[in-house]
């Protein structure tokens, strides 16, 4: 007999038949009542044991995370919170766990203590509802861009491409740090190497991607990237994924809108597919405002806060307007800021953009027209010779967790930033190809994908979002 | 006024209404017809230009890969092999390309030219087949999974871990190879590296993925996955995108039948939405066989090729059964094979794998049941002690699409096997940790996606199905 997923059985249409379940011991209690979970949801199936009936040899062996089959008939439910469950017949132990040395009993452990065992930490509430919900966001990511007629492309990982400017970059090399190949004037050679010349880890494939648009019209990236910086704080990885739209002929209101609708989409398809997961982070996040001073504990629950984005417009603010608030604002005028903002110009950190979406606007914000001198060189030029067709979106409790731009389409203003800037244009002829032939105005943006799963999921910590973090000094696993 | 979609324009709906359109010049014949794309099919779109009454100075500029506007009335076409066209009433040349410098001609370029312009190729009708064809078999696999409730899960490309002993590995590093940190007895230094250790890029998702597995049921991952073996063929890329699920509770049979499932759907989703692309496809190797020796031809073409693999089951055949029928092989007793297969235990050389699926089955093939000897570790042992329950899927014309196995789900086996070849297991310590909580049989493949893009769109040489191939000495781009 086949086994049938714990989320179907409690769908409750095999009522009085018989079934068999497979998966691993969450509880047992008083020697009878089995929670099971298989993953496939966050509910456990009550498994009832007729223990008068089941060696005590076996009894004994039913201990959280242990692997088990139970056959048995699925019956409504008498006990509160279920609504059917299986009077077991026959119980198998698939495979024990150890009570004195399994890492995961049921019982709180911390974050810290579950980031050291993430190959385990899955096998909780908790880490279950996280992983679904990012599975299924990164479905909608999908499912929204084919929609539309976009074409997913995999722009590479390892880039002979230096000039991407976006961060510090990993180095990708076989060769050997013991007997490196040198030149006659004692440089390394990369000749010898693997690819015959200097290679790094990505950090975003944007500039490929735009080869693409300017092709295939719409298209969209969505894979790891790279920084080697060295930020240990609850909002960085060293490898992350980064989904990037780029779309020919879109200007910079089209990317707007493009951002806009898609975050609202890939939300309100996960809402609607992970019920019981999000709820049960949102009560995860109640419980653990619980201990914090109420000033500091958020205005609305977590699927308030996911219906608030999906229900309201993002506003939209220049940079300009923005510089304009923050200067009279009252953290800047009593000197709460650690950075004063005193002109135009100044780039915005963390605590002016928090300001701006959890003070004053109090929703999800759309900075636009960024001084050229703090943005990067690909960003189209406005007539005004100072600012650049630039965007951010900024969420609450998050930051930025979008960034794009309209990119600079005409060639020679794009030479000239290039040159600016140092960079031999040599680096980037193919980048260039695209406005040498047939350019055309194109706009496109990044989004960090794991930022945005930490505002669905209501996490704080960046580590806990992506199965197996990367940061400084953290390669386990 | 918004422009509308080449392919929404030619569905018809629109006739008689003034439309815009946008996208790139392919030919401009008789200073009159504009065969207009924008990638969002292979299909061009006639425009049909006012010569008459147009600057000589504008027509001049409209050349093969020029980007351009239109707006104009759709009308119904009188010329053949189109139903639709664009009467213009105002054109706008919104990029130019200078004829006597833009590579990408209307002519024949050699797919070897096409690789050194492969941020151009993209242009070509074949390369932007090839690609909205990997787009639509990239989101099949997607939604194959999800709706069978599969999680998809992003297992990490810097890896810490290296004992999956899949092939070679590139080094990460952040550590310079001048001056580079050494410990007192003139080791590198790799606490000083970014993670404190030794980091690769991974070669397989694999083992990571069987721990989500055992809690969450049935997952997948689909990333890139990288090799550092000089292999100059054209099955193989330094940079690939492996697709690699893992259920728990499934065993080899389970497996196969996952695996031929799976490749039959995401083939007929592809069918099914890609009908354009794969014609032309299609006819561009039949134009491409036409050169060969009748014998080397195709005994089909590719759409049937396509429609024998959806509607014909997979053939599954043993090893050992494999090994008769390669010993009383006519190429095999008349010494034709570079390896005469003499003996069980024999590893498969691709010629062998070719002439079981070509010339004896004709249709795909799963082997299974390997020697212990010639697999990977983490397979399940049979009960025979020196066969494991590997399987391999064979592909006409490409070989090997699919590897996979049950897994050893006894610590004890696995403990001895991983003693047996010399890894430590505290490398391994998270891995045996599924086999000592709960552990349960379980199962899993890998399929590299270049190589069923490579079945499904024809093509001979894997670097032509991913946008910016990696092979040794070449990183460009």
């Amino acid at each position: 007999m086949k086994h049938t997923k714990v989320k179907d059985l409690l769908n409750g249409t095999k009522t009085l038949h018989e079934v068999k379940a497979k998966g691993w011991v969450r509880t047992f209690r008083n020697n009878q009542f089995i929670a099971l979970n298989d993953g496939s949801t966050i509910n456990n199936i009550q498994c009832v044991v007729d223990f008068e009936n089941t060696p005590d040899e076996t009894l004994k062996r039913i201990t959280t995370g242990a692997a088990v089959s139970v056959t048995g008939t699925l019956v409504e439910s008498q006990g509160a919170g279920q609504t059917v469950e299986i009077q077991v017949t026959k119980l198998e132990i698939l495979g024990d766990s150890d009570p004195e040395k399994y890492p995961m009993q049921p019982k709180k452990h911390s974050l810290e203590f579950l980031r050291e065992n993430a190959h385990l930490r899955i096998r909780t509430n908790a880490f279950g509802a996280i992983m679904r919900v990012r599975s299924t966001l990164s479905f909608a990511v999908h499912q929204y861009f084919q929609e539309k007629g976009f074409f997913y492309v995999n722009t590479p990982i390892i880039t002979g491409s230096d000039a991407e400017g976006a961060g510090e970059m990993f180095r990708v090399t076989a060769l050997p740090f013991d007997g490196t190949p040198r030149t006659e004037d004692g440089q390394v050679n990369f000749k010898e190497d693997f690819f015959g010349k200097e290679t790094n880890l990505t950090v975003s494939g944007q500039l490929e991607g735009e080869t693409y648009a300017m092709a295939l019209g719409q298209i969209y990236t969505f894979g790891p990237t790279f920084r080697a910086e060295n930020s240990n704080t609850s909002r960085h990885l060293a490898e992350f994924w980064m989904i990037e739209p780029e779309v020919a002929f879109n200007n910079l209101a089209d990317n707007m809108d493009l951002a806009e609708d898609f975050i609202k989409y890939v939300i309100k398809y996960t809402v609607d597919k992970c019920g019981d997961d999000l709820k049960f982070l949102e009560q995860r996040l109640l419980d653990e405002e619980k201990s914090k001073p109420q000033a500091e504990r958020s205005e609305m629950s977590l699927l308030e806060k996911l219906s608030f984005v999906m229900d309201n417009n993002f506003k939209r603010v220049s940079y300009t307007e923005a510089i304009d608030i923050l200067k009279s604002s009252k953290p800047n005028k009593n000197k709460k800021f650690n950075y004063i903002i005193d002109e135009w110009g100044a780039d915005l950190q963390s605590e002016h953009e928090r300001y701006l979406v959890e003070k004053h606007f109090k929703c999800p914000v759309i900075l636009f027209d960024y001084p050229a001198k703090i943005k990067a060189f690909y960003m189209r030029l406005n007539e005004d010779g100072k600012t650049v067709r630039a965007m951010d979106i900024l969420f609450p409790g998050i930051g930025e967790i979008v960034g794009g731009s309209q990119r600079e389409e005409r060639l020679d203003v794009l030479l000239q930033k290039i040159a600016d800037l140092g960079i031999d244009e040599k680096e980037l002829w193919w980048y260039l190809d695209t406005r040498r032939f047939g350019t055309a105005i194109h706009s496109g943006f990044g989004l960090g994908f794991e930022r945005l799963v930490l505002f669905v999921t209501g996490m704080s910590n960046i580590r806990d979002v992506i199965p197996f973090p990367r940061t400084p000094q953290n390669a386990e696993f």
